[in-house]
């Protein structure tokens, strides 16, 4: 830190994110990417031709990226912002929404980011408990009349509420700010973008980092009312109006053109993790019943930092938070068949040099 | 603007980006971008199996791209920090350095974005007017204890103030921020990088979207005191910490590896920077002394607006701001000798049509 930062900035802790080692080949289950790569049409879109032409700015206004994703869902492209990345989007929204008189409402369990933005953004917040369970009560954040924000699947759970819950929190907080963060809902989550248009005060923001297997090219996406759109577009001419990398635009229009090959490995990813919890239930542990691409498990037998740091030692990365109620878990991403294989076995030898110490 | 807006954010005017029109090709003078392709080891880098894992985040750190800029500056690697633009990097040195108690100064004719970050981040500003020749004059800018925001070159002037001028204003500026705005500085600028490790108030933000031709793939960088870096990093920790493309991370450090190739270019484009202030002199138009990859124009016979339009109408895009100080002259890209000799001939044109209809 210099002498020179503004003083409000002094002493805020920023967001950590999952590790990406550049060491050595691990076996990555940390960061809940895909584990398949992207369609052929993507790639063929990320050609020799289209990169020697890199040496021209993108369209600042994303044109044809917007159109075609207001096509997937149903909207204008009015209704459509890009961005770089949906944390982009998310720090935009607690920038533009949060912050003056507002407090912004989010649970005390879910993506660490939103505590950071709020605190960064100097915006008033409250975190409210998850249920014993784990899991979001909706209710809690009926008629609040405050900001509300919800990863719906949560994370690290992966735990959903129901769009008539979605509903039902915007209905009755007609005067604020509703943002659904559905990084995760494409594995099996119901999405609040068909609420589009009936509520003014809804932000569904989405990515293509998870279920469209391009995490590396950043690019999200929020589907809203015009004029929160505008106001997101606001945020963005103000700080850095070309944002979006000229392949990663062509790459985005390409994918959704690719949909079946995505909706089969959500499909595939579904079924790989409904399996997984099969197995390390038999192997003893307790499973969140997420709906996401990851698996929220702990063990009696060994604390989440051990398997954190037992699983590193034989290659495997998985994610573990220190933070109180949820210290015992680990967070596994949802990988390939032969990635599960590995987990289950080297979790199989951990535990049984476990349980047979303990013996 | 919906009603949900913050109120701070309410009746700002955000930075209006040139224009980039898709409805029909022209030959694009007006954003600055290098009329050249990226390298071929750039475009290597950019294959079909580097792209094939765009399923992965990118490394935040950005380690290997930010140790191949640091041997190339002959600085370390905790001396440099990349980001999404120089845009990107511009905006996190007014959120971090701005506001507060501090006012930061700049050029009343300059790049038009810093005017619209201070307001943004609530900064108190000043303009200093640059001279009747549009020069900055530097010992303006000597013993403010102010934050000091220059372009050097500047734009949309091209001017440059020398090295000795710029350690001047860092000296005699020790507790406030210098940022040096070097996007043009390889076509013809001295780069205050080297003052970097004897003035701890200096960054030297610099961008690949010129010289070396990659302002589709999004990448700025900047060089500084190792706090200071570290303050750009817990801006970009706290708001989107994986900001650049995987792809545009291989191909920033490829490019590095190509400099004879930008080199050459920056070359070429002097030369014929050089050639048409000849030319545009010979048709009777005031030239600034530009040494940046654009030139910056008037004449007595059309106004600023009218060269813009008519241009435009001959399928050729220049800049044109409404300025008052500046509203007569049109800002020209460099581009290659062909495009130069379109412009030519369409200028000849429009201003013979001019000087016909007022005999």
């Amino acid at each position: 830190m210099s002498r020179f930062l503004n003083k409000k900035y002094r002493g805020l802790a920023a967001y950590e994110p999952g590790e990406q080692p550049q060491d050595k080949a691990y076996i990555k289950l940390n960061t809940n990417e895909s584990p398949f790569p992207p369609s052929d049409g993507v790639l063929d879109a990320l050609s020799r031709d289209a990169a020697a032409r890199l040496n021209l700015y993108p369209d600042p206004e994303c044109g044809e990226l917007r159109s075609a994703l207001a096509a997937q869902y149903g909207v204008r492209p009015e209704n459509v912002f890009v961005s770089n990345g949906s944390d982009d989007i998310l720090s935009f929204s607690f920038m533009a929404f949060c912050g003056g008189d507002t407090e912004v409402v989010f649970p005390d369990i879910t993506y660490g980011f939103y505590k950071v933005y709020a605190e960064f953004y100097g915006a008033a917040y409250r975190e409210i408990p998850l249920t014993e369970e784990l899991a979001v009560r909706a209710s809690d954040y009926y008629g609040l009349q405050k900001n509300i924000v919800l990863a719906n699947p949560n994370a690290p759970t992966g735990l959903t509420i129901s769009l008539k819950e979605v509903e039902e929190i915007c209905r009755t907080n007609p005067d604020h700010i509703v943002l659904i963060d559905e990084a995760y809902v494409d594995f099996g989550g119901e999405s609040s973008v068909r609420l589009t248009g009936r509520y003014e005060n809804l932000i569904t923001v989405m990515t293509y980092s998870k279920s469209r297997s391009l995490a590396g090219a950043r690019l999200g996406f929020a589907i809203a009312d015009e004029a929160l759109i505008a106001d997101l577009n606001r945020m963005k001419y103000s700080t850095n109006p070309y944002s979006i990398n000229r392949l990663t635009l062509r790459a985005g229009t390409a994918a959704i053109r690719d949909q079946a090959y995505y909706d089969a490995n959500c499909a595939k990813i579904a079924e790989i993790r409904e399996r997984a919890k099969q197995e390390l239930k038999r192997q003893g542990f307790f499973c969140t019943d997420s709906k996401s691409n990851f698996l929220f498990v702990k063990h009696p037998a060994a604390s989440g930092e051990t398997l954190y740091r037992e699983l590193k030692e034989n290659g495997i990365l998985v994610r573990h938070f220190t933070k109180d109620r949820i210290k015992e878990f680990i967070r596994i991403t949802v990988g390939t068949e032969a990635q599960m294989e590995a987990l289950f076995a080297a979790l199989r030898k951990i535990l049984s040099e476990k349980t047979g110490g303990t013996r």
